[in-house]
């Protein structure tokens, strides 16, 4: 344990000097866990092939607490897989080394930074150790107190002691400060070992300074038979006199006299190169599943939801991707994932009314090369907003499943209709978003969207539509179909899921008037496909977009936004939804057959055209 | 007590009948509820002045478990403020009676149906109550079973602990029963009583069908120092022996044979009227503030970051919107709502690192009347879009501020940029965005944000921008500045925020070289001045739009929707940020001064200009 002393001290050297070359970061912050992170690395109770990060038996360890990146920096710096040289471009533009973690740096298992994610990131991984893969690797949390206070990791917690991941550890650095001051329960270990125990965790309360004490709650969380968590009292700041458990030092870099002030104190360092232990060996024993045969075709005009398709879809690409995996937060039997559960359960989780866990969860499995299909209400997804922008920045490749899209869902009223979620999704920066409007449509997106790398959505409705598609269609992501085309076209009219079959009915309406109108399926939503609605805009003399959502950030905006044209319309639902019919509904927001037809009507007659 | 099980039976007739007659609706969720709410409001313990629902000294009773409407609206009808006959127009088109509860409902505190959100209304009721009216009214928030999952549930419960909320008292209907299946706990009481109480909450284990263990509870709650939590087992779709605990009856209204059949079971059916006892008196005795005078005023050209003359205008306007309530999640000193703080503590409510929660709150007081302004970083609302998007359900004021918008914050990296947040805020229906660009702009939109009814997001900027407004300019929401105008304009260039400055530093560059652009500060991202777009677009030859923000649902997405022209340029983010300086991140994503003159020189090369 002398080295280990030596170690830390030269850890907090590494921790200093780079946020004091930066000129910003979170040094007392990164203080604090010290002695916790040596001694996981380096006392043997961490296996980590350091040569390769990728190793499958590799134990994981995700920085909840984001800001102490100079500390992860420096623990892989000892390690010599970061010079001192490199060590000293954190928070330089360019460098991997950012001012939280990103997956740029190979030592860091996700992006964080934003509080009280890492857990659920944890239980994510924990889960694929501990049931998909069936690999002895474990899971490590460093966790802050302050993001103690956030409901997801309250969620996180409850799950993983409902699966028993006896796989996952969680350290929480109880250093009492927050950003502006005392946390909630400061240096009260008890309140959090009450709190953490009551939902079925080992907890293990110490001096998270006191190497003995740390190693004793190692040795004891790992032998546990329910996940863990190490509550540690410290001292923010702590081996520099002038910032231990200081208030107003959060996020501040040191002055250079205060940092040469600050070296005297740590003493004479010793510039030591340790290693991690190396997992023994590759112990890869993932379950084998029996396939199971599902070939249910529909036939055109056969009247099926699309979230019944989606379920059945899941069920029948399952062979061509085994590493599918689906999570649902307790709504399984309207978003239609139960279809699935009921052929595959050893790859189907239940997240409960969790949705912020279960997308932190979505990007463990996905970060652990696995493809999580994610479900729920479209509307609840709002839920998962922050947790979804971070997985983006994960590089995670997750499906999203959104249900009950927009006011046709009828009756049940505005707050379970997703009306933003268009917008929502659209505004990650390089997401896909699909919206099927018939069962074959459904099924083709579910297996592209399994085949893209990265972040997709797809919106699915309540209500049965009619199939129009034959199974010879294919449905690329960037993709549109034209429906309904004649040289006597006079209008667009693009719809997309629900709106789709409210557009084909004005286009019967309107034929039998001896008025055409094209009609677009625009099925992807993002990317979209700019020659076709170029063309239509040319043929045409306007476009008009229907829509079952919102205007702002919705398909009316984005194809505006691709086109640019004063002869787009946008139908949207512009006034606060109530319980309703569908019908009547869609008649209330002006977004149904009825409203195509007399924008038609009223389009015609502007001297313009 | 006799009489309540005639009323009992009669109010189970109602959920029947009314749910039967609307052909869906979650009759089964309301039948284990029944009990509880029946001694709650005729038992005695509730005070309500039932001809005035807003009474400020009526109890407040929160449904969080939204889903049982129909109870609610049974309630009522038994009171006689809700016919039969207009019971029965329960999920009709137009009836105030949706299928989960809106503000329409006089008697419905807020919109529910989000599940998990209840209580943390609560808790701002509780909150308005114990610390600003100071009255002695008391908040009941009954909950279900599997909205216990959530997260913001826990939120909620830390928080009332904290802040010592005895009146206070959530109830939870453990009828064992979730959508899909059994939740986590099931009948485990003790799981519920454990987690609960070891937050600080006084706990009461009761079975939820008798009528004495539920006194008793009421009463021990209402004596209770600490929040009380009343945890009730009780049985789904209990009184009806063929809905009685059985799966897949969730949200599943009747057969007209199966009401028959129930009618049977309940038996002999008196119309009964009762009511509801009256708050003694209007006690209120509001805390009067000392009014505290701050001068302060910014000059021209003077460096102040937004964010802070954010704070500082909280203080000044505080004495002309005495309402004002400030909350913010543990980063009062980054978002400098910590001014206020120190001006007006008795205002200030620290929500700690729980964005959710914050909220709720937030929906609680507005309810209540007050005008909260709720404070974090802009990448953080994110985390409580759920609960953004039900505010708007109940009609709710209240002004979100969100700091650290953009890459523009620098070295912390993507994970604190707030890069969704106007495609976030434009979404929400009837939302007002802003984005000042100086101190002075920051005032006055400040002002008009307290001024307007609604909900308002105000996004701030990290780093000092200089003062370019003088005080006598004034800034109406849907207004826009035209801040460099000549008659030999080529392009306009839209800023707002941090971009408004780079377009003025364009503007220099370009008008050393002779040529002229327009410069408009967007302030009022929604609504738009469509007005001043249009001029610019018929007296220049291009509009290009600069934002710090993705593309998706921002401010060139907004425009272009707007004005729908081909001859609108955006210029926002769209590569993934990283660490580094403001400046360089500004030019990476090419929405710097830099990238602005280099976009009009690519237009001025345009054969078509």
């Amino acid at each position: 344990m002398k080295d280990l002393v030596e170690l830390s001290k030269l850890i907090r050297y590494y921790i200093l000097k780079s946020t004091t070359w930066a000129g910003s970061g979170h040094p007392t912050t990164c203080l604090s866990s010290v002695e916790l992170m040596v001694s996981l690395l380096f006392g043997g109770f961490f296996y980590f092939d350091a040569d390769n990060p990728d190793n499958p038996n590799n134990d994981r360890l995700i920085f909840s607490k984001g800001h102490a990146a100079p500390l992860l920096y420096s623990l892989w710096t000892v390690v010599g897989k970061v010079t001192e040289e490199e060590l000293l471009t954190l928070r330089k533009f360019g460098s991997p080394l950012e001012g939280h973690p990103v997956r740029a740096f190979p030592y860091s298992e996700a992006a964080t930074g934003s509080l009280g994610q890492g857990l659920s990131i944890g239980v994510g991984m924990a889960i694929n150790g501990k049931y998909i893969e069936r690999l002895p690797y474990r899971v490590f949390v460093l966790l802050g107190d302050s993001e103690m206070a956030e409901g997801s990791v309250w969620e996180a917690i409850q799950l993983a002691a409902y699966y028993r991941l006896n796989n996952l550890i969680g350290i929480v650095d109880v250093n009492r400060l927050g950003q502006r001051g005392e946390t909630m329960y400061g240096w009260d270990l008890s309140a959090y070992e009450k709190r953490i125990s009551s939902f079925g965790w080992k907890t293990i309360c110490i001096d998270g300074h006191n190497f003995e004490e740390i190693f004793k709650a190692y040795e004891e969380a790992l032998k546990s038979e329910m996940p863990s968590m190490i509550i540690a009292k410290t001292v923010k700041g702590k081996g520099v006199s002038f910032l231990e458990d200081k208030e107003g030092r959060h996020g501040v870099a040191l002055t250079e006299e205060e940092f040469n002030q600050a070296l005297k104190e740590l003493g004479e360092i010793k510039k030591i190169t340790v290693s991690v232990k190396k997992p023994e060996s590759l112990n890869f024993c993932s379950q084998s599943l029996e396939i199971k045969e599902f070939k249910k075709k529909y036939s055109i005009g056969e009247m099926v939801a699309t979230r019944r398709a989606y379920g059945e879809a899941l069920v029948k690409i399952f062979p061509e991707f085994s590493n599918i995996v689906v999570l649902d937060a307790e709504v399984s039997n309207s978003t239609y994932a139960e279809i699935f559960k009921k052929y595959y359960p050893e790859r189907f989780f239940e997240c409960f009314v969790a949705e912020q866990n279960m997308v932190g969860m979505a990007v463990g499995l996905a970060l652990r090369g696995k493809i999580p299909f994610v479900s729920t209400f479209a509307a609840f997804l709002t839920r998962a907003f922050d947790h979804i922008r971070m997985a983006q920045y994960s590089d995670a490749n997750i499906k999203f499943v959104g249900s009950h899209a927009g006011v046709s869902i009828g009756q049940d009223g505005p707050s379970q209709m997703g009306l933003e979620d268009i917008a929502m999704m659209r505004s990650i920066l390089k997401s896909v978003v699909l919206y099927p409007s018939d069962a074959v449509s459904t099924e083709k997106l579910v297996r592209e969207a399994a085949k893209y790398k990265g972040i997709v959505y797809i919106r699915t409705t309540r209500s049965a539509t009619p199939v129009i598609y034959d199974y010879d269609e294919e449905f690329p992501i960037g993709g549109a179909k034209v429906l309904r085309v004649s040289d006597r076209d006079l209008f667009t009219v693009i719809g997309a899921g629900i709106t789709l079959h409210e557009a084909l009915k004005a286009y019967e309406e309107l034929k039998s008037r001896g008025i055409y109108i094209r009609v677009i399926d625009l099925y992807s939503v993002k990317p979209l496909n700019t020659e076709i609605l170029k063309k239509a805009l040319t043929e045409t003399k306007a476009i008009i977009t229907v829509e079952d959502h919102y205007p702002a950030g919705g398909i009316g905006e984005a194809v505006k936004s691709e086109v640019g044209s004063e002869r787009v319309f946008s139908l949207a639902c512009s006034k606060i939804p109530k319980s309703g019919k569908p019908e009547e509904l869609l008649d209330y927001e002006e977004i149904s057959a009825k409203a195509i037809v007399a924008t038609v009507n009223k389009l015609m007659n502007f001297s313009s055209f």
